[in-house]
């Protein structure tokens, strides 16, 4: 059942800011009210678009309090939950569970990098899926906090009933852990790059940057993924990659929200001390993303 | 007179837990008491070794409320008050302000590293220090974050008044930092390894963890520093950097807290998913500093 | 007719050294007598797995001479041409193709890792190409080099007309290539990790160290790759990479090593410093071996 | 005695090219008898600076007779013997001493990082020494290498007889270097950068890329050092530190050879890959240069 839930496109939603860098939660009810028209199967809250590390934790409370209350009854949310230690993040497990969330988003602990050796991993994911009254989703992200879940962890705690699966952003490692989790984990792709390569291989959903800008096309390469449409899907595969690599790749968090902007949605600038994109950046990415033709076609497709 | 008040040695004070991992509020009063009767110039709150990171919001203010408290009034205190976003330190430096901290430490974001740019550390810094009722010290410790602080950088936000120096744990650019600094800037030793010869280059003073153990040797090392007593320091440099690389580099925070029990003051177990030494490490640890000869004398020293 | 002549499987052919470190050339003859006989496209010689590094220059020109005369005219031979300068880069093209290689393979630059900027590395590549007699190949290993060719110099040198493709071995990038190479350019897969979804994808082929033990089973899964034979090449896909993820994932050359030994090959010992693999680690890696199956299997299959 | 003969400055000699990356030996020759002039206490062949990793064997043997020939009796000659291999190590360091080299200089091996164990590091070092006509002094050298020896690993093989000392470029480790070795064993600093803390804390000495531009003020202060001089030391430490940040620190080798040929000497540009300084920022150098009152004063000095 929690496979189910997990199976098909999240978007990992921003946070929108005014240019004061004050939370303006109408925004985020409208971002959503757009979102939940399109098939995607839910949102993540509180991740690494959503600028969590930016947020007090009043804020971030406020923020999931938003979705949860505007999200349509079919999504699914998941929450990030994670922190440096087992103790806060159960803490928050429980916060998050109050408010409504589904699942919890467990990022590996980072600040004490070197002494996070495999055993420490596992007891922590353990003892936090324990504690927790929801179930919990990994979070591999090695290129924001330096650690990669080794699959001999994954071995172990994808055996847990209450570790239901991993959000894999580590570009390359996705079939790793697939071969190496037991059968029921949940694996999903944490970047657009290598989603339909991904659910081909077995992965049974992604949480996509871009299902933010263009659900609709992200929802399509899902279809055709476990559908087996090879052609098609590799086609829309490279389409989306290419957006990408502008979008996200080059410019983070600041681009996903132009992007946005562009598509009818409100993006608005990063928490500094991220800076927002300038006017010429944002110039060149909207000519792209004119060129890409995607812009109208998703806003239609989207609702 | 911000130089005169961090001219000295600093203990990053270290965060009690029981084997819970709950925060025995009773020990860090106690803790503090033995440590007022030294003469460290003051206390680092909410660092590294206070496991800053482990603690929520509202322990971490639990936490600096009680060491202002306690601290005796001689001692300076300086608060952690580092964040992801410029707002949200600037929220720390008014509530760690209001609590009683007199100077902010303000550590490098890191969370999207990759977009920290000389340009957008200078105003980050900036941003904070004109927002914050409080001077600002900066933190720079690549260790953990991953960044390094140019001397660019230093050599622009050194001018402003509000900017008052940088305690550095990068081990090898103190003497660049001193180089490149106005002159009014205060450069700290953030580790006991490199502490006599950062005075003897220009190093006002030194943030130690071994401090929370050893605090007279610190303050004699001190002593020999600033009034060039070169051969007596460069033997107590020595027989500090042994105990150092024992305790705090082999071990971390784990070691700091152990050899504090050891020395007759609480350390305790760190906050999971740290683990505390194991038994055979402990006997090492109480072996090696048995050898030093400084478990009693400090004791001794410090009341 | 490049692309044609880098379409399949290539072995990186290891050095056979004996106990004390000397290269037994009669094992390299026999090693290779045995792969002719398979359907491999041909031989990497002088890459990592050939410990390249670990030979003098002498040395290496005697091990490439050895393959050429040894390999069947059927196979195609690249040559590790690469070095940190472009004047002796182009030194070792023209011995590499006088002894009769078809192909150079041309590692980034890496001791001066941090002037390594796209300019730098694209005006290198087209260099030592265009003062090449035989066309080039690119290798991209950031896991040894440290250094990641960007698509951005992908995009620029795929135009050459004797800069013909690139192995990469960067493990989640090979897609990217793909989309932003012009049409003309092939891309090889550096591992069997990712060979199945690279040919998927667009990959022309893979330089696999596998191939050196198990090569009829990576002909076999090229061939289901590129007739797009999805369930029994995603199943093949994870074999391999369970087999791979013990050989050469934990033990790296001394695993490719010792896996040969028994495959009836002869592997032998690393050169020194690196060491061979312990009693109980090759214990441990016949059990592995046995279990999959494939010892006996290849044997036969590969003649 | 290998001790004295590790004592004072070396300058780590630079390898002259012309516009089309040929050797131009005359150059070499007027560098040497330039510097033969020096208190220079010798050279170092074939490192860094020496761009080693750009030549190739031939040339690297006729670099090193170059500098033997034209040495002056006095002058101590240290050669890179460096490979990845510990046999390709032992050959160089024999035809180091056939060709009148004193000291191989033996950097770690790297291409195998993740291989390069304590142990294996030992081992290394220990069969090369033993099997070294001449004695050996290791180059510790993160910043290119990725790999830093560990105290642990200088407390061992710092007691071998034919193993005398290190060269530490790491830029903070040298006085834990100092002391975890044995009595005997000679610290040299590979940075201007942390000359005099060295000298200070027990180095006898230094191999500094500025040497071979200022050989006279590098020298002067080696000699405030290891007096004690504290204040002119210290002053004319932080001199050269500036200076370094820009030619060393900014452009590397091909900074380096600006500055020599701003100096009367022979710089000349680095071999391609590597680009030259700009027209721009030769510019940049010489007003810094001439700023310092260094260019005008080390002719004199140096003779």
């Amino acid at each position: 059942m929690d496979k189910e839930k997990l199976s098909g496109v999240f978007a990992p939603l921003t946070t929108p800011f005014n240019e004061m860098g004050d939370i303006v939660l109408e925004k985020l009810f409208s971002n959503i009210r757009h979102l939940n028209q399109s098939r995607l199967r839910g949102y993540l809250v509180l991740g690494t678009n959503g600028e969590l590390c930016s947020l007090s934790h009043y804020e971030q409370m406020e923020v999931l309090k938003a979705v949860v209350k505007n999200a349509s009854p079919d999504k699914v949310i998941m929450a990030g939950i994670g922190a440096e230690s087992t103790k806060v993040c159960i803490e928050l497990c429980h916060q998050a569970a109050e408010i409504g969330a589904h699942f919890g988003s467990l990022v590996t602990p980072s600040f004490f990098a070197k002494k996070m050796s495999d055993r420490i991993l596992a007891n922590h994911f353990v003892r936090v899926a324990e504690n927790s009254p929801i179930p919990v989703l990994l979070y591999n992200n090695p290129g924001i906090t330096g650690i990669t879940i080794s699959t001999k962890v994954i071995k172990e705690v994808s055996l847990h009933p209450k570790i239901v699966g991993m959000k894999d952003s580590s570009s390359g490692n996705l079939s790793s852990y697939i071969l190496n989790a037991e059968p029921g984990f949940s694996l999903l792709a944490g970047s657009a790059n290598f989603f339909f390569t991904g659910l081909l291989m077995g992965a049974v959903g992604g949480v996509l940057s871009l299902a933010n800008v263009f659900p609709e096309h992200c929802c399509k390469l899902y279809d055709l993924g476990v559908t087996h449409q090879f052609e098609e899907g590799k086609a829309l595969q490279f389409q989306l990659m290419k957006i990408n690599q502008m979008v996200s790749g080059n410019f983070g968090v600041a681009g996903v929200k132009a992007a946005m902007d562009f598509a009818g949605l409100y993006g608005g600038p990063p928490r500094a001390p991220l800076d927002p994109l300038t006017t010429g950046e944002k110039q060149k990415l909207l000519e792209e993303l004119l060129t890409s033709g995607y812009l109208k076609g998703d806003r239609e497709g989207g609702g």
